[in-house]
């Protein structure tokens, strides 16, 4: 699945809107986080990014089925949602001049709970990516060229659609600093923002002299929702198994704490939901396409404490914690915790990337005010209220490591026994969608009419027939024709195209099963394929074969590959614009930091032995059709003749074997190498593949993973005569 | 030529200590002045950089005509130059407790005059790369890999050699913070580092209390050194003829002044002596190597001045000025001359990367008394000695605007007049080279015996039946077998291999002509080659040729493309420590910025149309032999079939045509793609070149283009079989 770019808070969003580099990337949302400048896709050529959250199809089907969310139709009570918003923000608790409410949760989640929704059940938009802004006369919601169109169908007259990207349109803040007279108070709920994010909108608001002020201990949105209100997740969590995990849980909590001493640090707080659950060996079904729970964890020296909502562990689940160690509280127990370590005089870790606004102003607060009691007022002290004064991370490092979680590299680098799994459910996945490719290509040819939603309900079914398939990694694209140029194209029953054999069909899919989580993307042509198409097709592939086959050396960043998957494109002047390649989690979140392959230079994170990522060149033709070839692939330590430098060099192994349609490649373009990449490639798949299929679909892999053409013995022959 | 690593002020050199990567950047000089951390080759592989000023041989050379220099014996007076040096120490206008003496000029040049290499005469350490520090009772010098043997030789008992690179070595700030006590004066001349590098270093011993002391109106080597200090060159300066400037000097300061205006400053100080003689259509012959002549220059909105000896400047020469409206002054008015521009309270351009201290300083005092004398001395000042209070470019930026010069990016940009001499004097140089290799290798297949100092020395004759040859754009690399794996080396006449057929032989050359400036590397074998020197030699072509067949979208930064140089290279284990590409002067600096192509991420400079780069790519086996395929390339534009994202696509055209030796080849290792690229190049050499030739060379020519292998009828019929 390629990478998605417009899941940004706000205060990103001002630094995106100012991207002046054409082809703007798709990043994780999960490295974005990592990325000081993130661009967004720029909007006028109609939005080039993929939404990775509930298709608003999807989450308007839900809505449905839970009638008392009231969110039936947003033209009926946008009006009084605006009003009940409005006169919350006088009461004398809040006493606000405007609101934010951005798309996110409180632990920086890709996908979330419907609960979480805000922005969604407060504006009518239902598009994964967006904020809106509420003033005492005015409501604003900005999103990208992704979302234009739903997002004017969707909003009430009352609300300003901000077109993010397109020239002149201000970022939320600029924005604020030119409506609101001097001097006013901007609100927001801590939980929503991350410490660093909540930072840089205090800053750009106070060039007007705004105050940002964080409303604790309740969200707006969730007053005016009221009983209407979906409640949260509780569903139960389980163990993951030790022989997918790897490693267990005392021997990871016991390299966080390794790191905890050398950094002089007595706990961390983990707020990222799929750092929790593999720290924790843990795994849960709270939001859509990720298998976590929602929770906190902090690890202390000699104790850690998961906060999560007790229902949710079963006895087996508590007795696996109890093993290592592990207490419960609840989930709310979070911010009073931070705040007795405080009082202790712990000194926390704390990425402020990640971890939310409302914990480490606590924490920070609460070690002020320790301080004050033990007669230090005389030390460089913060005022109590966060938002009283100007504080910075720099004040509040007395009694903090502000770092990147010891989680996110560890997490990133895969154990033998992750590796395994991985590998393991990339065959089973392969499997189905060898059946599924069998039966699409014969249902075509024999005309049977099928939409591209049932082609993605129909792909679902071959894959829940394979063993410990849990759900998708998240909505499947299945765009036909000048659907598939749509990078982010989500097909909707009631608004998609029939897949037929004059186009080009791209699908892209992911699976997380009980050992491993997949994204594969394949692009075919059940007719006869345009030579157009045809060299497009093979430019993509080139790339793709040329990052599949790189070697380089150790503390290579990612970014520095990126050129090997775009460069034949360049050749006749085409490019795609989103990432090339983005981390996977082993079972666990379709994408992952903290590394990535992209034309963005900011990720500087090395590619290690260990990482998986995805190889996904594309290129999209708009209105006509779209191109993308992705593999996951593993990256390992080469054994090669020569080690200049004495250090290691490093290659890719790939996960993932789905045959490649021969019939889109223009062979003439191919060098003999990539000829036999493809050749060796798809002997790979039927050797690895075909064990598990049996009838026609292992008549179809057997058809579809023939040589294209054995140059070797013709080429090898020229070489003799010279 | 490749590109040099070690020529580093002494604050720099800390940030280049901490290199942690394994594989150290060359970078050129000029450009590293727009690189804020520089890494330098780590020195324990035995050093990797390259010489680009005077070689030792030339300047001991030099030294000895110059008998009245003193440098002749170091040890008979090394301790009576450094008695004088600390006897300045104390006298009441200068109280200092140390001295720095860094390898520069007051212009950053990366080739000086023989007057200002006053490191080499207190030291009697002759390297190109070295920075020196006296103390009260202490005196050490720095230098990197390359010169260890040498310095060990060159320096007497009294001077510690301290080895840049190599473990636990402090950088020169590190040392004076540990051996001087707290609080003590540490004195440079401030027209010989630049104002960056001034407040790097200031920064730097700030730790310990120490100050940094300008000493002002002389420089204390220039004292010891006395009456046998040689004069400054005298050499005249000639006007740079249009039909090869392109642009006359009116139109290229009123381009200057159009940034002036749009910036809001009222005048430029321009200090790099290629950007003068760019912006002046002049030349010089002050410094060797580089058609440059000492001096400063201020354009202003309506006038401009240049400052250089009248001496220099013919009746011809001041005609081509006065038609531009430059007036002259002495090349030493210029700090007065900024300073007057201060007092009538001008707002100056300037570039503080590459303007010393000594005129930065002057403005900013200037500035603050002009301030104060209009009452205005409640507003934030400066103290008035810049060495008695922590200053900063903030400070003075009320009257300045600190930014890369305006003339940096002009000049590398080149027009058409530019490109054409690059081009004509490509072509000459290719037939003094096609003369000289078919020489030497009928001299080395006879036999004869030759040194590598005498191949270099024929080679300047062949040169110099150019027309318009005017001197060598560097020291000419000759280094046969293992002297090839030397990056940096530089045979002298006592201690220099004879080159024989048994080992590859590494030619890096280039030349000054009237109309351009060549850099062609050349490696050949005159025997038999080994598979292994075959297989190297070869994925170095491979990298040439990927690097030089790249197509890339407007704005990519050098960078991007280095991979494609190496990627031949990693796939088994093979990688060079040296940038890729750098760019060049038109008859102007054979290294100039801001492009550069390497694997280091900090310069984002876009390639542009119009630049040149070098392309040279190698590999070097310590103790046995060095690769590097170097061609010139210019950047043009590109007419593709599509131009996604409505952009320009940019590519290279090749400058350089000399035979590549197809002996070295391992043809089995080229895709058929790549046997083309071979087979076209000799193709092109051959009906570029030939017509220049006659005779034995023209033979020579003739045999050394053959096609490799003409593979495409039969690759193409295997393709038709498809």
């Amino acid at each position: 699945m390629a990478i998605e770019a417009a899941r940004f808070s706000p205060s990103l969003a001002a630094a995106a809107f100012l991207a002046r580099r054409p082809p703007p990337a798709l990043f994780p949302f999960s490295l974005r986080r990592r990325i000081p400048l993130l661009h967004v896709l720029a909007g006028s050529s109609g939005g080039d990014g993929r939404v990775v959250a509930l298709s608003s199809s999807e989450l308007r089907k839900r809505r449905g089925l839970s009638s008392s969310s009231g969110a039936a139709d947003p033209a009926s009570d946008g009006d009084e949602k605006l009003r009940s918003l409005r006169r919350l923000f006088a009461r004398p608790d809040v006493a606000i001049d405007a609101y934010i409410v951005p798309s996110q949760d409180a632990h920086q989640s890709e996908f979330i709970a419907e609960c979480f929704m805000r922005r969604a059940y407060l504006t009518g938009f239902t598009g994964s990516a967006g904020t809106a802004v509420v003033t005492k006369d005015k409501a604003a919601l900005w999103t990208d060229g992704r979302y234009f169109l739903q997002a004017e169908k969707e909003l009430t007259h009352e609300w300003t659609l901000m077109r993010s990207g397109n020239h002149g349109v201000p970022t939320t803040s600029e924005w604020l600093n030119d409506v609101l007279p001097s001097g006013c108070r901007v609100g927001i709920d801590p939980f929503l923002f991350s410490f660093d994010a909540a930072e840089e909108l205090k800053d750009s608001i106070s060039n007007k002299n705004h105050e940002l002020v964080l409303v604790r201990g309740m969200n707006l949105v969730d007053e005016i929702w009221g009983d209407a209100r979906p409640e949260p997740p509780k569903e139960p969590t389980r163990v993951h198994d030790i022989k997918y995990a790897g490693i267990d849980v005392p021997s990871k909590l016991s390299f966080i704490r390794s790191h905890l001493t050398e950094n002089g640090c007595d706990a961390v707080v983990i707020s990222m939901l799929d750092e929790v659950a593999w720290l924790l060996n843990m795994r849960g079904s709270d939001v859509p396409h990720s298998p976590v729970f929602y929770s906190y964890l902090i690890v202390e020296v000699s104790t850690a404490t998961l906060f999560v909502d007790s229902n949710k562990v079963s006895e087996d689940v508590l007795e696996h914690l109890e093993k290592a160690g592990v207490k419960l509280k609840p989930y709310e127990a979070i911010v009073s915790e931070v705040e007795r370590l405080a009082e202790k005089g712990a000194k926390l870790w704390l990425d402020s990337s990640s971890v939310n606004a409302a914990i480490i102003t606590a924490f920070k607060s609460s070690c002020d005010k320790h301080m004050k009691k033990k007669g230090k007022a005389g030390e460089k002290v913060e005022k109590e209220a966060y938002s009283d004064e100007p504080t910075g991370v720099e004040n509040g490092a007395l009694n903090a490591v502000y770092n990147v979680s010891p989680v996110t590299l560890a997490k990133s680098v895969k154990n033998e026994a992750e590796i395994e799994g991985m590998k393991n459910s990339h065959l089973r996945d392969a499997a189905a969608l060898a059946e599924f490719w069998c039966w699409l290509e014969d249902e075509v040819c024999k005309s049977v009419p099928l939409t591209e939603v049932q082609v993605a309900e129909k792909l679902l079914e071959f894959r829940k027939k394979q063993d410990g398939f849990i759900e998708t990694s998240f909505d499947t694209i299945s765009g036909y024709g000048a659907n598939g140029a749509v990078i982010h194209y989500r097909p909707t029953p009631e608004d998609c195209s029939s897949v037929g054999s004059d186009n080009l069909f791209l699908l892209d899919s992911g699976a997380q099963y009980i050992d491993g989580t997949t994204d594969i993307t394949r692009t075919v042509h059940f007719g006869e394929p345009s030579p157009r198409q045809k060299e497009c097709f093979t430019r993509v592939l080139q790339g793709h074969i040329a990052l599949d086959q790189a070697v380089f050396p150790e503390r290579t960043p990612g970014f520095v590959l990126d050129v090997l998957a775009r460069s034949s494109l360049w050749k006749i002047g085409l490019d795609y614009r989103h990432g090339t390649g983005h981390g996977v989690g082993a079972a666990l979140n379709v994408h992952e930091g903290p590394q990535s392959i992209s034309y963005r230079y900011g990720n500087l994170t090395a590619l290690q032995k260990g990482m998986i990522v995805s190889n996904e060149p594309g290129y999209y033709e708009d209105n006509s059709f779209g191109i993308r070839i992705e593999n996951l692939l593993l990256i390992k330590e080469l054994n090669l003749a020569n080690s200049f430098g004495g250090i290691s060099y490093l290659g890719f192994e790939r996960l993932t074997f789905v045959p490649i349609q021969s019939k889109l490649i223009d062979v003439s373009l191919l060098s003999p190498s990539e000829i036999n990449w493809v050749n060796d490639y798809h002997e790979e798949v039927w050797d690895k593949v075909s064990p598990l299929l049996s009838g026609d679909t292992r008549d179809w892999l057997w058809k579809n993973t023939r040589p294209i053409l054995d140059v070797t013995h013709r080429y090898s022959h020229a070489q003799d005569i010279a």
